[in-house]
């Protein structure tokens, strides 16, 4: 895959968006790969994502001038009050995952992300818990143990944002990370932590929630991902899936087939932002395919 | 489908139970079709389903004695502490389809009663509309128009149970029916009203579920059929389901998708309920396939 | 829902393209509802599917112009050697519907007819069994009884074809039509013939595909809408679907769960060609969501 | 999870079956967990599966008494005609796991077994490549390095048989494994080889069905485990699963998306298998749930 670059934007709705966008992508000469755009009427908002490739496959193999492109692009954005990013596949973000003692989701990513499926830089892995640091080491991967009790959390997590500022992190995923984090926590990284709670929300915010769907009776069950809010399993959502179970199962089996689940849907989500094709506006998202 | 009987049977858990039934199963010269059982370890509840063959497929043809074999369980389901239940497919559950303005499920649950998938007669449909009454004059079944406004629900359903009664019905199926009913009219058929909910219960109880979804920015949605209780959209779940939708879609794209998983949760309720599939159990269900 | 108008393109990918289409429509006027564009980077094509409305909703109230907007665009088009069309939701296409003695798709497809979630006209419903006809009769569409041997299958698609001629159809759909048709009836209807096959192809092609897939025991069933070509079963797929069973179901138990499968790929193909989301290319369909 | 005994059956059906197969146990004291029973009506034959505790949980903590069960079951097995295999949780069986390149089952497999979702041992991986070797080192488990050519195949599985029959293997799982077995290595284990091809069989059989299956257009794609028997492809099916695909996505998103369902179907088959879950007949299995 060449390198690429991406173009968000979200802003105000009104006629003949789309044709002033990609007159100057046109002028700049992009070879775009993939283009496309949504509308929600009930906020009158619109949103584009467009992706070109960064060098032509053939002919002189000319290099796309992006520093020119973002030259021509800031005018347009400013008129037309676009809330914009411009990113180049060449930087790979940088990603930190946390984990608690359930390795599923931290096994699927990691080997995931080595075999390249996940294009971003994993330097560095946090756990209140040990278990994950064979696997960190394996490979390859800085691994921080900071344990957690009601009383030690402001310092915690004052150690934990420590880490992420010295490691120069992005994006947080939470892999079935079992503590809450605080509203302050939250607040540095405003965009940039991704969740996987094992139900399908609204359902069953909060602990324990295979048991409660038992309890309940359910013919299904689910898994999400989604940013994280100030407001507890309340963030956009991301990802959803689902699977049927019957009576025949008991909670231990829902947690067992919730696992699968919970990898497919946290690592899509990992994937689509990495790939820039996520928008959040207001509590929810659109997810460009 | 030759004729079929049923013995549904719910009782404390305890060892011996399936030998000692299909012992005297056997002795009875019972040819048996299905049989299937579970047990509920938490709640120490021991929940079977056999059906079989009324008459004999080939040889003399002579046809089994139910009344012999209700002799005979007797004794042993006294013994065992059982809540049972012995139904023949001969008998077909008189059913009535109550229904508002939207008639998807109507206008499916009646396609496949007359193509024989439910195996039930169905000699009423109650609506609060009359917009259902060609279909039913179409089907050559009892339509009763009965209005319901806030002030005149007592009386209404004074009304609807005297129809009921009238018509000796066994089963009352709310096919996207827009009232509340009473706990009063709950209370007559504890066991005997399904309803089909347009969302994935528990999430989004209560009116207008599809624009709770789309505004909670879920990426599946769901429908649910279940047993009304005097608890609205909290009775036992007997089948759900999901569709995927996007941001591309709007609520009415969102009730549109909808529709197809109502009939579908709801025709799969009825008819497993028809067929004797299905153990209320506390607030859940067994439903054996 | 207001009027609006669809443009469709296929034409050589080239850069530029986006720009120089949307460009015209800015130009001209037009409050784009949706659009959405796909390159097939293999064969160096692009699809493009722009929806637009064709009377403004606050305002003055002017009408979008086609006749402008089709002059305008139309040596656009001839430079880029476009392959294109423009409708009008005002112009409902007239559809015919097929089908023999199972009726579960053509109560389907009328019942959603009847409500205005398919946008068509459907002047004709054609036979060869009268099984059909009092649901015609209910829904006030003339039937027409074509039976067909194998001795008169020429002479019952040459009857067939004057009726399509007289009644201008545009699209037909054969809903469980158990008659091959020959590839001179094909030819006359290109573009427009969907079927629905009752196996999720290529898997099962040909007569009695349930009957195969539990002989095969495969774990799901599934159904194929598409468009028919002359060669049997092999017409660009416009959707799938399936549905898991287990040892326990017999064939008759296949059949029933299949008739739901069937009844919602069938209808969503329609849909999708109704609102002039399928773009045909080889042997295959983009279908804009 | 306590241990338990697996008592399959496979036999000619005949009135009574259950009966006398639950009074055994019975009289042999018997905690049974979980009881299933087929019938293959067209073929005339009868399947069970029961599950009993070894252990029990309260009381004097008698053990269950296997070596005699199995002496006043043999007579009752021979009179009725069965096949059948009685096995304890307490021996977990040996597998070996094949793979060549492409590594994501053979690491979701081995994290599965870790964390103890799979109850067996894993001895030995074999790889006509080197790649998985870091992966074998991590777990503790021995690595094989066997290449293969077409002239070396005899000589290659002359020896991977000796490896396992030096490690005693009972069960051979071809995680992507990209080599034909010869049929004579396909009798040594007759029902004790399981793959996972990448297509939902049986369409696709074959080399590169996510290409074909890009080349056909369809909708959906799949994937399948299966017994291996000497004709490719064509095995008894144990489980399959799809996921939805668009004109969107290239054949490379085809095989991201496919590396779920492989990892899902696979899993789930090895599970069953290990569980004494599946019983094989004809070309086809029960999977009892």
């Amino acid at each position: 895959m060449p390198d690429s670059a991406v173009l968000l934007i979200d802003c105000p709705d009104r006629r003949g968006l789309v044709a002033r966008v990609s007159s100057v992508l046109y002028e700049q000469g992009a070879n775009i790969l993939h283009a496309d755009q949504h509308r929600d009427e009930e906020l009158g908002l619109f949103f584009m994502r467009v992706e070109w490739a960064l060098h032509v496959s053939s002919g002189n193999g000319a290099a796309f001038d992006l520093a020119a492109f973002r030259s021509a692009f800031t005018p347009l954005a400013a008129e037309l009050e676009m809330n914009w990013s411009l990113t180049s596949s060449a930087q790979r973000p940088r990603v930190a995952l946390f984990c608690s003692r359930y390795l599923h989701c931290m096994a699927d990513l990691l080997h995931r992300w080595y075999t390249g499926e996940l294009h971003c830089e994993i330097p560095l892995i946090v756990s209140n818990h040990r278990d994950v640091e064979p696997l960190a080491a394996f490979y390859g991967i800085s691994f921080e143990y900071v344990p957690v009790t009601i009383a030690s959390r402001d310092e915690a997590e004052a150690h934990e944002l420590d880490l992420l500022a010295l490691n120069a992190i992005e994006l947080v995923v939470l892999a079935r990370y079992m503590q809450v984090l605080s509203p302050r926590f939250v607040a540095h990284y405003p965009s940039g932590i991704i969740n996987v709670h094992h139900s399908f929300l609204p359902a069953f915010t909060g602990a324990r929630p295979y048991h409660a769907a038992h309890s309940r009776g359910v013919k299904l069950i689910g898994a999400t991902s989604h940013y994280v809010t100030e407001v507890l399993d309340d963030g956009p959502i991301i990802e959803q899936d689902v699977a049927r179970i019957s009576h025949r199962e008991q909670v231990e089996d829902l947690v067992a087939k919730g696992r699968d689940l919970e990898r497919v849907v946290l690592s899509r989500g990992v994937k689509w932002h990495l790939e820039r094709r996520i928008l959040r506006y207001g509590n929810k998202t659109v997810v460009f395919d």
